[in-house]
């Protein structure tokens, strides 16, 4: 980390050290649960393709799962399978009595519509939230599997004590998957939750005002350093979700990774900031694993 | 209507007027759908008790049933009625296929668990748009029945031509039937929508400073006259969502009905503003219609 002039004190969030203390604690629960006479949970995921980035991903996932002490399955299929194949196992995962929840990790190959995909994931077993009924069950606040970049952000105000409370979070970003669900959870009323949330995107014009009045800002764009240090408030608390490579020739691999927020500039007047990488990211998979644990313990659905 | 000083640009929202419209184009349409050949479309409401404001608003869903040419059954059942014997007449609707969508009207007696009904009830058939997975297909931008007073003021704002892509729309008032989907549904990518959308609630701190950077004001507390002159920026657009009494000896009835929005003081700096009543109230049934015009059609599922 190379931090000029930092704020005193700024206090950087360390996603991954969250995500192992959260881990740590999913792996007792568990453990007492198991003790207890019960079968672990079993997370179930399915690959289907060749994707490096997604091998990696649903990897890391089934060995979170092994470092918990969950049960768990993985379903690699090649590049030439149907839909109706993977709609096949989508059902057979619904009904299996022994699985507590499955992902299908996307993207997927174009021949296969994702939507139809994810539609046919019974939502007792939707441990990535993605599903309308679920999505829907977070939005009017009702118990639920909530998405994992939402839930890793909750977990990083809440385990850090930032109060939101009456809070201007401002959130740039409408995207299914961040910047929707987040805004609708934090103008909830929960605990964090009860902000006042201004939702931005591309179509809005003032994007930097909104910003310089933020007490949270939430960056899910996919921009590169957007985000520069005349945008944000003294003091505010800024969560950066983006992860972008750029071009960097010093660098063996010939890139760097980047958020959407200008760090080196923006850090020193945040109260908190989470880096990239190492900040959001790491989080997500925890809240895979807690949804499969809720999905075991029946706290959602009977 | 009595206007003082009125703004010589300022332009009522009618609803009744408008309502009437929709209802018109309403019953074309089913015209020409029955004379294809089809059953017309059915809609079923179920009263429990002997509310006589829930009595008169199901015999208006009913009569306008009646008007736009849809076939309708109204199932009245006394206050002693069980929450089982209530989710046996769910069930039986869920599976009628001569009934294309219901609603039970609400509120329910308090020894009836209202979630469990609403939850009970198949997307298929849920026009009042309450059920999560609808819920959450709003809020992903897939087709779906949306909820009656946010439906009512897309119309509102779509008929009158009122842009309001990149503009800033703040929305007071976070419950579940209004403030929480208009707002997701005011920033949505879609027409009307890509509004830069801030909700704000009970805990938010500086209403009347959000409320002045307006451009479009959905104003859904249930508090009588709450938005002043001094919270309207020149020339906002303003949807009154509220409907309160408010005691008046000089009525004979003993009240007047009044909006959340000081209408008087607060019209002529308005560009378009909606009266109460005659305003966002008779859009809601045009929902109804409209869903259930869907649903026959198989327009959100198949």
């Amino acid at each position: 980390m190379r931090l000029h002039h930092q704020n005193q004190n700024m206090q950087l969030i360390d996603g991954r050290e969250l995500a192992n203390t959260i881990k740590e604690e999913i792996a007792v629960t568990v453990a007492a649960y198991v003790a207890e006479g019960n079968r672990p949970p079993h997370l179930a995921a399915v690959l289907v393709g060749a994707d490096p980035a997604s091998q990696v991903y649903v990897r890391n996932k089934v060995k979170s799962c092994e470092k918990v002490g969950f049960n768990s399955t993985l379903i690699e299929k090649g590049p030439e399978t149907t839909e109706s194949e993977l709609l096949e196992i989508v059902d057979k995962l619904n009904k299996d009595p022994e699985i507590d929840g499955f992902i299908v990790q996307l993207p997927l190959p174009k021949h296969i519509n994702e939507q139809k995909i994810t539609l046919a994931i019974e939502p007792k077993k939707d441990v990535d939230g993605f599903h309308p009924t679920n999505f829907g069950r977070m939005a009017q606040g009702l118990p639920t599997y909530l998405p994992a970049t939402p839930f890793g952000i909750l977990q990083m105000l809440d385990r850090n004590n930032i109060d939101i409370s009456g809070k201007e979070c401002v959130v740039l970003g409408r995207s299914n998957i961040v910047g929707t669900p987040i805004s609708i959870l934090l103008s909830r009323k929960a605990s964090p939750g009860n902000a006042t949330v201004v939702l931005c995107h591309s179509r809005t014009k003032n994007v930097a005002e909104h910003c310089r009045r933020a007490d949270v800002l939430i960056v899910a764009l996919g921009i590169p350093e957007y985000v520069t240090a005349d945008m944000v408030k003294e003091g505010a608390v800024v969560i950066d979700v983006g992860i972008n490579r750029i071009d960097d020739a010093s660098r063996k691999r010939g890139y760097r990774l980047a958020g959407d927020v200008k760090f080196d500039e923006v850090a020193p007047k945040c109260s908190f900031i989470t880096p990239v990488p190492g900040g959001v990211g790491p989080m997500t998979v925890t809240a895979l694993l807690m949804n499969t644990l809720k999905s075991c313990r029946k706290e959602v659905y009977d």
